[in-house]
């Protein structure tokens, strides 16, 4: 043992394991080339930019959910969480695949995805801001301004599409400052190829998520299937198995604590970037109100299903979701009490505007837009809390019918006047949704949530309500519960909507079709019909004129910054990122003397196993630990299988399912979550307490060998 | 942020945290003076082998804890359960010192300790091995060598005690191997200065015994009194403080993760080189049946005391004794149910042994005694195991009759003939234990105590039971639970002994005197005597020939580790002894997932305080942590007081109290523990569990300004 060495060590546990802030963009990489380098990555940096090239040509996005190419037959590993929907849809009470697991033995085994599920490979990325804002719309204000970003958006869109099987968007960045275009190939014969047990792929259920030591083993298998010419295709049998031109290959080493780790995914949403008033709207009105409405919606669902499997099958996908964000945003108000948060936003952003008004060049540029944002900001989250409990009370099958009205105005026009997620190409997501209503919706469920809502919204006052609603449901002043829910008695009982077939026939309806219905939803949505449009125009009126304050705020932002000497990376915005830090345990746990250690391992599982619920480890697996069967999966440090790490990864929802990658770029693991005290890093990074959890490639692995003797995967991976 | 650094630090986390083997007595420093500097310690290691100059001077033995001088006026700090007797012994139900602390506000208000406390001030440690085991001794063997040994240690004790004021000892180091006289000036004025509430001082009680995260204020304060000239001397009202030459001064700056720390005290017993027979006996037999048996004796004191709360006071000091070993014992099963230490260990005995017979000198020298060894081990265990229950079924007044007996029969014999224990030195301690019964006995919960023993050793074949204790309590083959309690009842109600005055006045009769008395206990006593010396004679011709088997074993020992180029330090002794390592979190704690921080603080007291019981934290302490007055006792890193911090020390038990020192030797905190899966440790040192716990000065010292108000010892110790 060199002592010195040692002491040196000892010493600096204090200096590490701070998280790396960063979701980088890909082409932004070069920037951090220094850092990456010394944080251990062994590629050149400058290959990660490479869209189309390895590794990031392995990355795809199944819309909400990260995930990788892990073979040349289109194999795709994801989180068990992230094809958990397609798990529930095949699953039946007498061939309960959640409880049991899904393994296809062969390509023709592969079950059909939940419908809509989507492999999303990205193409290209072609910054489109001067096309977008371009000189006339920058001359614009308000709706018109909306308006006219959103034509520019979807004639882009429009010509990027033409080339068939691929879906274009464009991305605002930095708040709507920068625009890019992503063309992404979408595969739409998705098959679920391998899910483990619940047991395994949720272990710790609801009651762990978000924590540390973790023991969820939660990956699972997806496999992109294309027509016989390569194309992407809706589902057929004759479809064959989509040959990537990239794919990730399995780390023959194991990771250990300090390595380098970077994570390619897809994080959905941050809010780095935000003013101290969006800050003190969301801490101090809007999560708590989330959260209180959450917590009544899992009370309600649970006492609906209760005794009804059935309904609580359908029902366990959007439990699981309250669930989650339930958590974090409690999480997120728990570190934002204790935190100096909102001050020292206030501090940057008083400092920012200073910086602005000690230059006369500066005021000019900027002076006057951040004054608009603050004032345009004020105005919206008021109106959004009048809206709180209003956007919670529609029926879903009034939802349903809204959007189908909708749908059949929009058709009416030419494609490209058509509203934006009513054209053309919107229409198989639309369709999909319509048809598998059924899957994840029971009535009684729907009326009780509805109910609950429409409660406290019925207790605004009148001028905080929306009258159009108000008339459609027939809500006054000072009605009672049981006045609400026979309103809502009337109203369920006055539709066929819940009726497959009577509601997918409404797809294809035409307006006049729906105007003389005598179907309670879809009466009430003609009826809320010219309303809605009118609410919708004066919100983009809204958005507009924030659009273009936000963007100069945002290039006043940068620009100070910049002035600091410190790079910018965009918030979170479901586009393709990189993360890049080491494998890390934690210096503070959650309680005050207890750390945490980078690795747990199989070794965690059996005290936890409860043998029923929400630890309900399989009996094989327990075997298997017990016996100590290990194989080649065993640590050498650890001297037994780990299960999940910790790292220094910035990441956030809409990264589950991301590839973590050691320094040859070889897949390590998947990230899978973030833990309660570092959420908050979504708004306001906390470098002391972020870290990200992994399973462990290992413990996939070793499942699948020694616990469900399931190697035709591991053989395709070319893993054994 | 250095990256490079913090990669190689994050990376190094696997190598640090490895507790350092070795309890060197101090004049052994030099063999590891290169380690010391290494582990960073800024004074010459020379100077730590000078038992009468700094800091070594400063530190003391309370005979079973260890403590050190803090001031020039004979302050002493230890931990607060090696003070606890002291409290108790002047704690009442009307003014329960225990619960609400103790702060003497003047030297005059400071209370005399529990009878018997002692100052022990090492003076000289001279080798006298030769002079024990001199050329005559070593041709003994049984008996003639243990008497010999006896009558020689005899001699060079009472030479060494002419020095009045001063306690001799002769020590046995390395089983036999090597004897040191130890010289210490005995003071005998020892008051209690100050304790705080159990609440800090106990903070956790039982429960968090031997646990991390530790939450407990371990520390009280004594002072030693002498006569106006300087002299050790008995309680009086005219005695002064004492000058001692040094006293260790208090860090003024914080101590932090990876900083050099030494314990300096009095480790009580090792049992690091032992045989493997005595690791399967102790583990395999003993420890277990003293974990049952300790369980018992908790669950009879808790049953007899439940409505008696002065009952519960007077065995509050044995309660903690015992649940403290019943803890320990229980913590080193587990550890060793999940270790290979057995085979280990014969391996190492079976490698020593093919060593020593690979050369035949080393036959000659050596075979015999180790086989010798292995033998009389096995006898001894076998005797040891039939004798369990014996040994526990003694009434405790039974006792006290013996042992005045037996000195009554030994006064009759010259002061150097006399057994040793009995001599004219050995007096004030074994009157203070007879006259202080009644602080600690209640007549209804010994006598359960006894009951439940005597049970277990009726149910023991006749030839396993003592022929002497069966006739005198009249114990025969098959006796029910009732006719046993029968004869206790009857016993305790023919004995007087309980009465102070009575019990007393028989430290000074005759062995006539006790033969015609008529007090059961007296009547047993004698009746008794002949085979117990017989018995103890038996005892010692087996531990004669031990003794020197084992010696001569133990030399082969190390002359084998020399032989591999390693140095051995001698099983703990209750001498002083110096451990030396870093401050250090541990990389995983005891659920996988989790490690071990470095340090607890007082925030993670209120999650801990439950308002009553073992967790009733002061609502003083809890309103300073509320309101963050913490001054300058913040760590400047936790922005919090730190309470304990956890080191990479070798201690055990009679290292309570020891001093904790930095790298210039001031004072940091106080060691009380370890923790329960590294105290195996005291058997089969384990490099990555083991870590002592101490108690952080700033914690003492916020405790006293912040909470107590109490800052006349702060100024004392000049640290304000």
């Amino acid at each position: 043992m060199k002592k010195t060495l040692i002491t040196l060590a000892v010493f600096s546990i204090y200096n590490v394991a701070y998280a790396d802030e960063g979701m980088w963009m890909p082409q932004q990489l070069p920037q951090v080339a220094k850092q990456l380098k010394a944080d251990g990555l062994k590629l050149d940096p400058a290959n990660l930019t490479k869209l189309t090239e390895f590794p990031m040509g392995a990355i795809v996005s199944l819309g909400g959910c990260s995930a990788s190419f892990v073979s040349p037959q289109g194999l795709v590993i994801t989180n068990h969480h992230c094809v958990y929907g397609s798990v529930a849809y095949n699953s039946k009470p007498e061939n309960n695949l959640l409880a049991n697991g899904f393994f296809a033995k062969s390509l023709d085994e592969e079950l059909p995805a939940s419908p809509g599920s989507r492999v999303f490979v990205t193409k290209e990325v072609t910054n489109v801001s001067s096309k977008i804002i371009d000189k006339d719309v920058a001359k614009l204000t308000g709706k018109k301004r909306v308006d006219a970003i959103e034509k520019n958006s979807k004639a882009i869109v429009a010509e990027c599409e033409k080339d068939a099987g691929h879906r274009c968007n464009v991305y605002p960045y930095y708040g709507g400052l920068e625009f890019y275009l992503i063309k992404q190939m979408e595969i739409r014969d998705v098959r679920l190829v391998h899910a483990p047990p619940e047991g395994v792929g949720k272990f710790g259920g609801d009651t762990d998520n978000w924590m540390w030591p973790r023991h969820t083993g939660d990956y699972g298998f997806y496999r992109a299937y294309v027509s016989k010419d390569g194309k992407a295709a809706d589902y057929s049998k004759d479809n064959v198995p989509y040959v990537p031109k990239f794919y990730l290959k399995l780390a023959k080493e194991g990771v250990k604590e300090g390595d380098f780790v970077m994570a390619l995914g897809y994080p959905g949403r941050t809010n780095r970037h935000r003013l101290p008033s969006e800050v003190a709207y969301t801490f101090d009105w809007n999560y708590p109100a989330f959260v209180k409405s959450s917590g009544e919606s899992l009370a309600i669902i649970a006492k609906e299903t209760a005794n009804d499997p059935d309904a609580k099958l359908k029902y366990a996908s959007q439990v699981a979701g309250i669930n989650n964000y339930y958590k974090n945003r409690q999480g997120m108000l728990d570190s934002y009490a204790k935190s100096d948060f909102l001050a020292r936003k206030t501090k940057e952003h008083e400092e920012l505007k200073a910086w602005v008004n000690s230059n006369p060049a500066r005021v000019k540029e900027y002076a006057q837009d951040i004054a608009q944002v603050e004032q345009l900001i004020a105005k919206r989250d008021a109106e959004e809390k009048s809206d709180f409990y209003l956007d919670r009370s529609f029926p879903r099958l009034l939802n349903s019918a809204r959007v189908m009205y909708r749908l059949a105005n929009e058709s009416a026009k030419p494609d490209a006047e058509r509203k934006a997620g009513f054209q053309t190409r919107d229409l198989p997501r639309i369709k999909a949704g319509i048809e598998s209503v059924e899957r994840s919706y029971a009535e009684n469920v729907d009326k009780a949530l509805v109910l609950n809502n429409l409660k406290q919204y019925a207790a605004q006052a009148k001028n905080e309500r929306n009258a159009d609603f108000d008339a459609v449901m027939g809500i006054k002043d000072g009605m009672s519960d049981a006045d609400l829910k026979a309103l809502l008695d009337q109203m369920y009982a006055g539709s066929k909507l819940s009726d497959k077939a009577t509601r997918t026939a409404w797809l294809s309806s035409k307006p006049a079709d729906f105007k003389t219905s005598d179907d309670s939803f879809i009466k009430a949505a003609v009826a809320m019909y010219d309303g809605g449009l009118k609410r919708e125009a004066h919100e983009e009126e809204l958005a507009g004129n924030l659009q273009q304050a936000y963007a100069n705020y945002m290039k006043a932002k940068i620009a100070f910054m910049q002035s600091k000497g410190k790079a910018v990376y965009p918030d979170a915005n479901s586009t393709l990122r990189v993360t890049f830090g080491n494998v890390a345990g934690r210096d503070h746990g959650t309680a005050d003397g207890l750390a945490w250690s980078a690795f747990t391992t199989v070794d965690g599982i059996p005290p936890k196993a409860t043998g029923s619920g929400e630890f309900n480890a399989p009996a094989a697996e327990l075997a298997a630990i017990k016996a100590r069967d290990f194989g080649q999966y065993a640590d050498s440090k650890l001297k037994t299988v780990p299960v999940a790490y910790l790292a220094t990864l910035d990441i956030t929802g809409g990264n589950s399912g991301s590839a973590a990658l050691n320094s040859k770029a070889e897949l390590i693991g998947l990230a899978f979550d973030g833990t309660l005290d570092s959420i908050i890093s979504d708004w306001d990074f906390n470098k002391a307490n972020t870290r990200s959890i992994q399973v462990d490639i290992r413990y996939i692995l070793w499942n699948m060998k020694h616990v469900e003797k399931y190697d035709r995967l591991i053989k395709e991976m070319n893993a054994e």
